[in-house]
């Protein structure tokens, strides 16, 4: 108790400046729903009727709160439990909401003993939309990878927020903010579409009031807010509703470890726990960071310390790791996720960081979101190389320790890696398009590999064509091959047209560089094609062609698998359903090189007209075929 | 019809050579229990009562006998049905040998339409042991692995034979023969069990008539042959014996992909599919080699071509690849193994090249087996280090496509490559240590990793002294922590004084080096540790130290395991069982180092007195522990 008068103090000093730029903040989104001020917090803002999980919990925070009792009259909304924190400043508040309850608003009258009464008042809202009908992303799709800050600016007005922590828009410095923003993804669906993708998976876009870098969105400050700078939640809505326009998805890259330190709950913390590491917080001392050690998650000799460090440990110092093994954070989280869902009718949600929250909170937190709407698509991602890992975490995956995920995606970073390699290396018995082949042949221990996002690369790490020491040739097998697995595959934007990061490799700043053309006075644009050198264009026109194809080839999206180990320094990989057969060509050899085709008897191609997928010519599979140059050949029997 | 013709010509004309040989080289085991000879072959030589499957086929191999009709008047046992082969040689006759079929002989009475009659006397035995008390190697074992012709010449009368193919012996020729035996094994076995083994595991000791490089055993030309050079079956039973005295345990090396090319059956082949790609060897064409493409076992995409290439192709010319397929080439394997079995009174089989040879096959194969002797150990080589692969093929595994394999062991080759490389690399955040502990972390995909067989190396890859670039204090960490780990540890012979292969690093001949002191002459002599140099003293006691706390070491055998993530150059691994703790630190550091014990708190040793499992010293647990140099530190809290 102790610490929560402590912090009380620090509360009411605090609350002078860090409160009234809360309040400020939100002003800036004057149509978020929040239906009343009077109170500080109340979350969420608003809720739903007709949810199949009938609970609801609201966090209410407010000066001397937890002295108050709640109480709502409203058909079918009734309280079943109120519990304090350690804060004085929180009440959280268990709904009951019978399926009876009509959509309407209500107050839920506070009172303390001295009779002081607070008014809040809460409003459910009917649903859009029915629960199965949120159709998740799945093996038809194809996924671009946005960093919003540094994709197009949309709308200059908002560049710059003077209530916010960082002020200052600069192009030149790779880790401040660059001005992309809702708008000018908004505003080129037309080129994501052209491209060939179905999805879109923006980097998070919710308000990091951070002092410095807030640009990247992983540091969210508050989990209902959308950051200013990249718009409102009305132009969310309107990037949404455009997408379903276009037939195209929206992925909400979601954040469950951590918040950003300056998140308005650090100030005044409602529970001892409700941050990793609190009391070091609480009492100034260091805090340790996470040790990384990933597979304390599975190992079965992992010592208590070791997860411990995992879990508890944080990311870094501007990032509180949240401890969701707290049963009112758990429940926040969740209740966050399925609030946006329902708000910006979500096709589906990418975790961040996902070993390093609590593991039966994230099959929980999962399983809720299924539970609410069967047919939604997570991914997960656990960066890690080993196939055995990406299993795990699958959901219906046999593990030894009974771990269910209820996780439908992961992220394919053992292709990832083998593709790169495969590239990269000469071939030989062990080593080149090998790595491919055999990467691929580890899918039998997948419980779902089509349901698996395979990418060439992502904002965290290299660029493809960086890591592929920029050539061409090898960056479109890369991205023809990703195009072509059995998988949901995922693109970064900008590849198509060979963004870099050979200035220096790896950089976070760098490699989430500025599309060309995303800014009015950019002399590159790229969306227009205006401006970009042969190899760009090239590749531009490869990406949209092998997408285009994807979008309507069941033969990729749902049909059979079948390859054959490298020869001669090519790898044949074959797509077939019903008619359709794809047939995906990677060839390593410099020189030209005729390849003997009744090795791949077996799928009856032989007298066949096939179409050269990316150059429109007609090729007959006979006997054989001469490859003239390293690259990749896609064919189809599709006309 | 024609081939078989063609073979029967071919066969009366190579009779006059082979056929004596194959009589001449059973005469050099006159106590192999072959009750009549009048046939050419009828296998198994004999058989039991009171097994558990009542079936028995006979192969029966004699000039013409196709046309003979075989009769049995013995109570208990029937003929139940009779199978021509496409050579008119063979006759394969199932048996049905009831329950109340008493132990004795009879006689097969072939008769053929002109009333010509052969007559064999087979004999069914009385079973020495209850199917139960076969009892297998596991985690209580530690198995020492010796290549027979290069440990110790016990024999010198049996090193050439006249009537065998390679007649040399010839210590300087790499590939040559030696000499070493069955005898020289015996005679060594107070060496291994002071070196703290419980087991024993030589490479094949049956017959290898092949004109060059028989020495390795892989290529056998009869499967109930012992290889002469190599002693006598009773010499075989008598190590056996021996061995079970000193309540050690006897694994044989079995070999179902492939047989020698000069096995009898080769001249004449009962069946059209009796090795793989007969037609080709038949018509005298090239013949393909395996891919070795081993993935294509498992891989959901894997080509028909690629399996085919997999399962049909040869390892070598020299060793015919056998057809599993082929179901009565199936029962002879099941058979003939079983056979060796009971007659050597096994306690397991390591089975060679597991993913070779038909996979259903080799279910059904262990199927058997275990059946038969349900406590039995076998151990399957699946050379690869990719811990999917290795998980796949232990029973219990959850697979994709339902495999069971009926395999309680198989090869933890991921873990040998972790060892090396985590001793080879230098210590960073990735590299060094964290490989062990990452490479152990991956256990949570085994179904049993206790029953998992770990190596520091073996007869087909470079001496671990040689890998370890000849540091004597990463040899003795990869030892120390193969002798720890929740496994069966195996050792190669001569690990224990650092035989290498330095010369030819990887070099088959070389690495199957002469064990010192295994000849006569030899100026050195290991066993008795002479001449031997300070290291080799040095490993040579420290090997004998570790197996032998291993072995009364519950702790190690079947105790709970706890490790930590590497840190400051070194990693902590513990092994508990009751009131023991087992300290297992590896540390890579070159300078003195102390380490803050606190990190391991939660074994509770604070306050105890340890013992040094190789120093004997005491060792007192408290907040710090001084690690003077780099290298391996085994503490224990048994007193």
């Amino acid at each position: 108790m102790k610490i929560a008068v402590t912090y009380l103090l620090l509360f009411f000093v605090l609350c002078i400046t860090s409160c009234k730029e809360d309040v400020a903040s939100t002003d800036t989104n004057k149509d978020v729903p929040i239906s009343n001020t009077s109170l500080n917090h109340v979350e969420p803002p608003h809720w739903w009727t007709g949810m199949k999980n009938n609970q609801l919990q609201l966090l209410v925070n407010h000066t001397k709160i937890g002295d108050f009792e709640p109480k709502i009259t409203y058909d079918g909304v009734s309280i079943e439990a109120v519990h304090q924190a350690d804060s004085p400043n929180y009440l959280f508040v268990d709904l009951l909401i019978s399926e009876s309850a009509q959509p309407g608003k209500f107050d839920v009258v506070f009172t303390n003993v001295n009779n002081e009464k607070l008014t809040h008042t809460y409003e459910l809202k009917s649903r859009d939309k029915k629960a199965e009908d949120y159709i998740g992303f799945d093996s038809r799709d194809a996924i671009y990878l946005i960093t919003p800050d540094r994709f197009a600016n949309g709308d200059t007005t908002n560049d710059v927020n003077d209530n916010l922590r960082e002020k200052i828009i600069n192009r030149k410095d790779d880790y401040g903010r660059h001005g992309g923003d809702i708008k000018g993804i908004t505003s080129h669906l037309d080129y994501i579409d052209n491209l060939g993708f179905t999805a879109i998976w923006p980097t998070p876009m919710l308000i990091n009031d951070m002092p410095q870098a807030s640009y990247h969105g992983y540091a969210i400050t508050d989990f209902y807010q959308v950051d200013p700078r990249f718009g409102t939640l009305s132009e969310y809505k309107e990037l949404a509703s455009k997408l379903k326009e276009k037939d195209m998805k929206l992925i909400m890259d979601m954040v469950a470890n951590h918040c950003g330190s300056k998140h308005w709950w650090m100030e005044d913390l409602p529970f001892k726990d409700w941050v990793n590491q609190q009391e070091a917080l609480e009492a100034d001392k260091p805090l340790n960071n996470s040790n990384h050690r990933r597979t304390v998650n599975q190992d079965l000799y992992a010592s208590k310390r070791d997860k411990k460090e995992m879990n508890e440990g944080w990311f870094v110092r501007a990032m509180p790791d949240l401890n969701q093994r707290n049963p009112f954070m758990a429940k926040y989280i969740i209740q966050n996720n399925i609030w946006w869902i329902e708000t910006l009718q979500l096709n589906g949600i990418r975790q961040d960081t996902y070993p390093y929250p609590d593991k039966n909170f994230m099959s929980d937190w999962a399983g809720a979101i299924m539970n609410e709407y069967p047919n939604f698509s997570i991914v997960g991602e656990e960066w890690s190389t080993n196939p055995l890992l990406v299993a795990y975490w699958q959901d219906g995956h046999h593990n030894k320790d009974g771990y269910q995920s209820n996780l439908r995606s992961t992220m394919d970073f053992p292709m990832q890696k083998a593709i790169v390699d495969a590239l990269n290396e000469n071939e030989s018995w062990n080593e080149g398009l090998v790595k491919i082949y055999e990467g691929l042949a580890n899918d039998f221990a997948y419980t779902s590999p089509k349901d698996i996002m395979v990418f060439p690369d992502n904002h965290d790490m290299s660029r493809i064509f960086t890591q592929l020491k920029g050539d061409v040739s090898n960056t479109q097998m890369a991205l023809g091959l990703i195009a072509t697995l059995p998988r949901i595959p995922q693109v970064y934007y900008g590849t198509e047209i060979l963004m870099n990061d050979f200035e220096k490799p790896g950089d976070h700043g760098l490699l989430r560089g500025d599309f060309p053309g995303g800014w009015e006075t950019d002399s590159i644009n790229a969306f227009k094609a205006q401006g970009l050198n042969e190899n760009q264009l090239k590749m531009q026109q490869f990406i949209s062609k092998i997408f285009k194809y994807r979008k309507n080839s069941p033969a990729i999206q749902e049909g059979k698998t079948i390859h054959f180990a490298p020869f001669m320094g090519t790898y044949f990989l074959f797509r077939n359903f019903g008619n359709e057969t794809l047939v995906l060509i990677l060839n390593k050899n410099e020189n030209p090189i005729t390849v003997d085709l009744k090795r791949y008897d077996e799928l009856g191609l032989n007298g066949n007209q096939l179409i050269n997928i990316v150059s429109d010519e007609q090729v007959t599979w006979s006997d054989s075929l001469t490859l003239n140059s390293r690259g990749i050949t896609l064919l189809t029997t599709k006309k």
